[in-house]
């Protein structure tokens, strides 16, 4: 499908692109892009990438450019990639908030050689090593603004989504930021949270580590997440997420009143009304 | 190892202690008592149990009785047990909270031939179809004042866990409860209460179905746990329970500062302690 492709940061989604890409056949010739030398050096050996160029000659000599780093750091490299890339590119970019990079790019002349996507799927892990053979299949992949992006372009870019297994949907910039915040970027702080809440309250570290069930562990795996990762997002989507935080507390709040007032009946409706998620989520 | 033993429900945790015994031999003939039919005609048909009696006839036929019945329901069922058994026989209850029940067993005559466990392993399921061979392998099985116990009692117990693949780790119940408020009921209400917040905020029930990732996922399994299991677990554990719980709101709301007063550094800071959590948890 491309001869070369580039891959801008070699970590977790990146990597693991990569790998996919080429065990189908998909991709020959990987180049990485990454300041951290280590991270090269990894990906290199773990077969992500095959050589590894600064980013101008990379982007230069491929079909298709992956953008996987913070979101913060997103905007001015996609910005940078922009500014070289012909009409036979394409640039495509992973990010888990979209508003601020779509704004950012609005005006680019080259815009609609831009694809604005997030594949709806990441582990608590990251770097080169994170990098997994079985990402992305059987989540969805969204893709913003698909009608700034030029129609062959968007169609290369689902066509390698769904190749992964990705269903892909499309939203506008900032009605997916809102939805992140709702199901994925949440998730990280009440994991976050909780995690500093058990190790405020047991100071028994090897306590925590005996008794943690399947159930501890599976509620607080989003803590061990990268904070270079996720700090970006949460100031880039920080409206979306004070407001879902906002009723987040509220929620909580209701639980710690029933335990306050003996109200088991209210605690038994709010478990019920919880259990609806089984509708949702398999 | 025993001819007979009776399982008192025969749900997620007796359903699979029972597979797991007779898969290996350790019990030939398996009691089941439940009072709902339909729960026993699953049972039999998935082989989890070989006939089922009432509880006073099943009891009299048992070298070993394990009680795993919602919490609230264990204490008059044990007493009532605790009431046929001779000091050949030994009772075991799987339950999440210790200190009620050995409150109230404490002056029994026949004390010492129960012995109070707790294996730290679930799912989000119940019922006898949520019964896996799989379970509680690699997990911590705790129990509560092993000195009332007879001696022979608990090393028969202890010799059954160790054969499911469990550690044992002793405590005493006030203790067991305050830790397990910690590491495994929080983790059930914040779950419950972030499927709550999301199905507040997110109103395009598809847009969760479609979004949610494996993060999500992760973080709001334990939402599809049975209020008839954990309301009397949340109603016996009610002051510990409360206590952290306070003390997460607490960390939710510094996280919410943060957001509100845009203060990043402390933001990372935040999320660097909860990264600690990595340490402890693999």
């Amino acid at each position: 499908m491309f001869h070369t492709i580039t891959i801008v940061g070699v970590g977790l989604i990146s990597g693991s692109f990569s790998l996919i890409l080429k065990d189908k056949g998909m991709a020959r010739h990987v180049i990485g892009v990454s300041k951290t030398e280590a991270s090269i050096k990894k990906a290199l050996e773990l077969g992500i990438i095959d050589e590894a160029l600064p980013l101008e000659e990379a982007v230069k000599k491929s079909e298709l450019i992956y953008v996987a780093i913070p979101v913060d750091a997103t905007i001015p490299v996609i910005l940078r990639i922009m500014d070289l890339v012909t009409d036979k590119q394409i640039v495509v970019d992973a990010g888990s908030t979209k508003h601020a990079l779509c704004q950012a790019l609005a005006n680019h002349p080259m815009r609609s050689r831009f694809v604005a996507s997030h594949p709806m799927w990441g582990t608590e892990y990251s770097g080169p090593e994170a990098a997994v053979r079985e990402a992305f299949a059987g989540r969805t992949c969204v893709i913003c603004e698909k009608e700034k992006s030029d129609k062959e372009a968007v169609e290369t870019v689902e066509n390698v989504y769904r190749e992964l297994g990705m269903r892909v949907t499309y939203m506008d910039a900032d009605n997916h930021d809102m939805h992140a915040a709702y199901v994925s970027h949440i998730s990280h702080i009440t994991s976050f949270a909780l995690a500093n809440t058990v190790l405020e309250k047991e100071r028994e570290e090897s306590a925590i580590f005996e008794l943690a069930g399947g159930g501890f562990e599976s509620t607080v795996r989003l803590a061990k997440s990268s904070p270079e990762m996720w700090l970006p997002i949460f100031k880039q989507n920080r409206e979306h997420v004070l407001d879902v935080l906002n009723e987040h507390i509220t929620q909580l709040r209701k639980f710690k009143s029933c335990f306050e007032k003996e109200n088991y009946d209210y605690l038994q409706e709010l478990m019920e009304n919880a259990n609806k998620i089984n509708r949702i989520i398999k």
